[in-house]
């Protein structure tokens, strides 16, 4: 089984940026644990701060991959280029947030790409991405 | 650990009800499924079509349980009174939904009580409510 | 045929209640001259002020009734949960009210369970509960 | 006791038009229908495609006859002048609609002439006449 | 100077409807004072139900009349297409209301023409379309 | 004279729920110091998490009580029904909170029911209670 | 008849300031014109650019004047209290306008005010003030 | 193949009204070139300023011609009715538009029935007629 | 202590405005009941219709007085300036209202300043005032 | 002639994404048609999932080509910087789309591009290509 | 070179207000900074918490000043007046802002004045009026 | 001292894009000026039209400048991830803008990121950036 996770904008400052929000860990450092946790399966990680690159590479993992793990960060609030790239490939993708964006700003509380995803999973912290995982081994393993 | 699986209006009827958005199979049956995937848990589980009694509930285990997952359903969108009371609690609450709640209605899109749970699972069909004792047993193991 | 009339929350101070709107006779009062207009039916009536009552009530009679004319009063405006109770049963439900509620506040324009009833008759007083037995009658009795 | 059947726009394709929506039946067959079932009235019908016409129709027919019943068809949601109109004569009209507005665009759900009449009766398909016609005999006999 | 009243919806029935906001006065009778009190205009007077002869006598007129003084009642609210009739003709046109509009309902505060007229004048009773014609009278006179 | 306390959803945990928002005193306590500082009145004391239960005891007082103070709490932003339910009766009922709502998320900022009431009394701590008596007294007084 | 011509904010300016919208001829030319036209009537004149200020001077000629001609200016779009004061008071309030305020920026399209006038007169340029004036006559010969 | 041209409120004016918008040419004039440029087709033009006789134009051509090339101009923003007509009958109709809608005021940017008809095209000038009668014949040629 | 009460704009024709709304009495003759009815402190009123000169009176008392009470009346719903100097100083000021405002037009139901007074007390008549000073006084003594 | 064809986000995975809304063909295929049927231009076509690379293609052919026939896709509904790009080149710039957007989502019923655009076609499958093409050699040869 | 330095309602109180958003040095001590900052302008200060009397001072210096840095405060938000008076006459004036607006309520993101103002500079601290000062001095010099 | 100059999309373009509302001169002649204004400082100038490679910068130079001029353009009214990469970076960001945006669409009246930032300058043409740098200076020297 193999799973894409992949991270939006700024999710290459973890760790350094806002910690109170977003905690003190890097995502290097938590991906390590990550694959650790699911040993059987091939992980694979990628980030970008460009919203077209991320639609590059959903488009590129759509026949070579099981599943994805998406953190769209600020994309998320504002992307209906990233919402139809979701639509337009066959595999199950997860919206993914570290943060309970519901407490946040009031921007922060619509999603463009909720409605093109299997499900959400938001404010667990890093922990949201483990959960992300085991609910598209379930799904991927169901089909 | 103690955790409640916490249920809100019509969920009594699952599998009896609109099968295409909430799947064929019973809470009952599912509940015994959960409680053996978790054998070192003790699971209790409540269902009520009464707002003031899933307020009551939350109050009365506010000191004898660890966690609960709440599926609020309908009263999801419109309920200030259990946001109010989920924020009285100490306990870690834990929004469920089994379907994925931003492709149906756009009154379903909006929640009065996120802001207040740790955190939202929502869109895995019956599997949002594992995923949510598994986030909830992380978040009570790490306290 | 056996219909079952289902008021909410305050109706049962009909007679005693804000006359000019809602008239001076009591609905038990009514009910005796609507069974009477009706004598081939089985009719039961039933009101509660408790939102959760009446979708217990729903749910109670989805098999043992073939029909229900609601008047969800003031619960028309808000109720979600009401709204997936009539979705998750199978017997059709009229939505009546006693007076024309596009004449009041604007916040009685908007209705949360029309769109789950098979239909809806307002303003004609009491005799909008006639009219729903009616309507009731010929829905009954084509399938 | 006479009565007019006022149909707005488009009603005069009834039968050929969207039939799972508005069904197959033609409006002069169902009219036939409607007068045999109230032999002891006097029923006219008359439909225009022009907004004008319908206020003129409500003008004309305000000191011979006893009450309209009125599907207002789509200008129901867009038209002032027939809404004064409405309020300009004396006699009793009943806004009728075949469908269920409510389950169809959310533009629909509104109406402009609801408050000007005695009540609405919708979702009934064509039998929403008949009870168009049942309400108002018992209004006009009232009086 | 040749100047046409123009009236739009209901306002055929002035003296006979709704007497507390439109007065009891019928317009014909109206008219005949106004003719008096300018007897070195040539006045001329149209009323039509429907918004597209209204649209019809704009275009008529427009290079053998030197105003209008228009109330064009109900369409005032709704009618894009008399605001581009209003535009797309060179002389000057004035709107005016018996009524105080922004003491009714909300939806009548609001004009579609207003921006295309010369200037509105509203609230004086009858006495509003004889300053309107005066208005005019000295607009036409300085051009 | 005879005034009922009533007290909505969560308002049974004050002194224990959100100290810095509604303080550490429990409402038993408090209701002990009113009841000392009234001598000359009766003062009853209900609260209840279920909407329909407080439209219940509304019901039930509206001939043996003289007054109501009412703390609907977060039923305050929601219920259409206890609205109902207060313009029902003929007693006076006075809105009281604990907290400055103002101050709050903005869907606080809106009350269903202060338009039923006869005035409002917020921000002051459990004082706003004493003054709701004190107001009420006048009233009942002058009556 | 005495009638106040009652001028707010910035029309001081009037024939210096923006003379495409407002016009080059100053207030104090085009007021004895205004004089001179109506020698029946004592008219007098009262400019301020405090709200507060025009509130005053409506407060103090309630009695001693038949009417006012106000052109409340920017006033107009935001001052409740000037509404106030104008319901406050119980001689005639006619609003006037010199440009046609719904030719410019939308927040010009809502008066505070206008509810509380006899009438509306706006987009004549200077010339709204004598139809003010003219519109006043005739109300005030009638009472 | 048969091609109805039907051209809505005020377009008769065309050439002589607002012609920095609409530009010089009348259409008349402009359709003997059209008739020219597709001589292999049946066109014909029809044009109203009543809403309603749009309508039975629609109604009329449904089985004799094979398709709609519509410019319903101020009534494509407000006619629920036009749209209603459209979805009625089964031959293809286009939108059209001579200038760039999106380029004038905010209320022509909504369109009341685009999604009813097959496509748009918009901003063209005339050429915007040619245009869709091009894209109506390759439709009508592909069925 | 000393105690302010501070009226804003149309509150000096308090007994000559709109009595039906506001009373029959002035407020002078009710200052002399208030004062008597506390003998042990020192009141002083201040009216102004001047938004600024309530802002100033605001900034003169902060150090001298202990508390006002302030019915900013219009200015409640649309300054800014008088929160911010609410906000400025550091005495206790309470909002009051003669009428409940909830009841009004729906322009009255915001309030631009309860966030920064200590609390709101509306709808007692001039028996708000009273409460007004009695809240105060609890809270002046209890710092 | 020099032509460019530019297509945005996720428009690369033409014939194999939601092959019911975008058809079955991919666009190189068609784009060798589209040469075909126009022998005397040339076209070009560059596609990108990047916004700010299709600005850069915009700036980098505004003076080598005579035009573009641009479908921005997703960013149609969201990009200021392209609709900014457009009006900083003198080129024509026509909308296309693909589906009748005004079908589909309502987020999709806005475009921030078109006002700065030649003129929008829409809804013609990719037969809409080939009218733009149309559309702007018709502008190209008159200029 | 002759600025004027104007100041809006409660920055009187600066140094002493609320310090933790304006900081705690008093304006007067900061505008003798100014003056020696710029010892070849003749800068002036006028401060007023009156709306109308801000409006007066930008009448006042229209022809005896060069420029004006404006600190509207709170009535930056509402005043059409003072938005008003700043286009009615000629030299330049800016807006400033001590805090960074975006940053407080959202009532603060809306300013009525900017539109009218050359620009605006916010967020600076007293810096602000430096930087005022600095652009208006650019400004003046190349007219 | 080490400032960033970043521009956003179209922003390349200056001195030849739309000259009535940015100006003549390009950045590059500008930005040498601006080098010899601030002779002790080290400017340097990066511009992208790609919304990612902004974030990109202010990442990359978060550590080794000591503040970012910041003119987002286009991107200042969409992106909220460029509001992140804002606040998750320690140095003081200044937003710029040549052109007075609230002269312009609505839509840029909104801006994501000056909640970000430190502040914000807009209107002054080119000299917008040298008043930026001037501000960032003073709150680096003051650090």
């Amino acid at each position: 089984m193999k799973i894409l996770i992949l991270n939006g904008p700024n999710l290459n400052l973890l760790g350094t940026r806002e910690k109170t929000i977003y905690g003190a860990e890097s995502f290097d450092q938590y991906f390590e644990e990550l694959m650790l946790r699911f040993p059987d399966f091939t992980l694979e990680y990628f980030q970008s701060n460009i919203e077209g690159e991320i639609i590059n590479k959903i488009h590129e993992v759509r026949s070579s991959f099981d599943g994805i793990v998406l953190n769209a960060a600020a994309y998320t609030h504002t992307s209906v280029a990233i919402r139809d790239a979701i639509s337009a490939v066959d595999i199950p993708i997860i919206e993914v947030h570290i943060s309970n964006v519901h407490k946040r700003e009031s921007f922060r509380h619509t999603s463009m790409i909720t409605a093109s995803c299997v499900g959400v999973i938001a404010g667990f912290g890093l922990d949201s991405y483990r959960l992300g995982v085991e609910a598209l081994s379930k799904i991927i393993g169901e089909n």
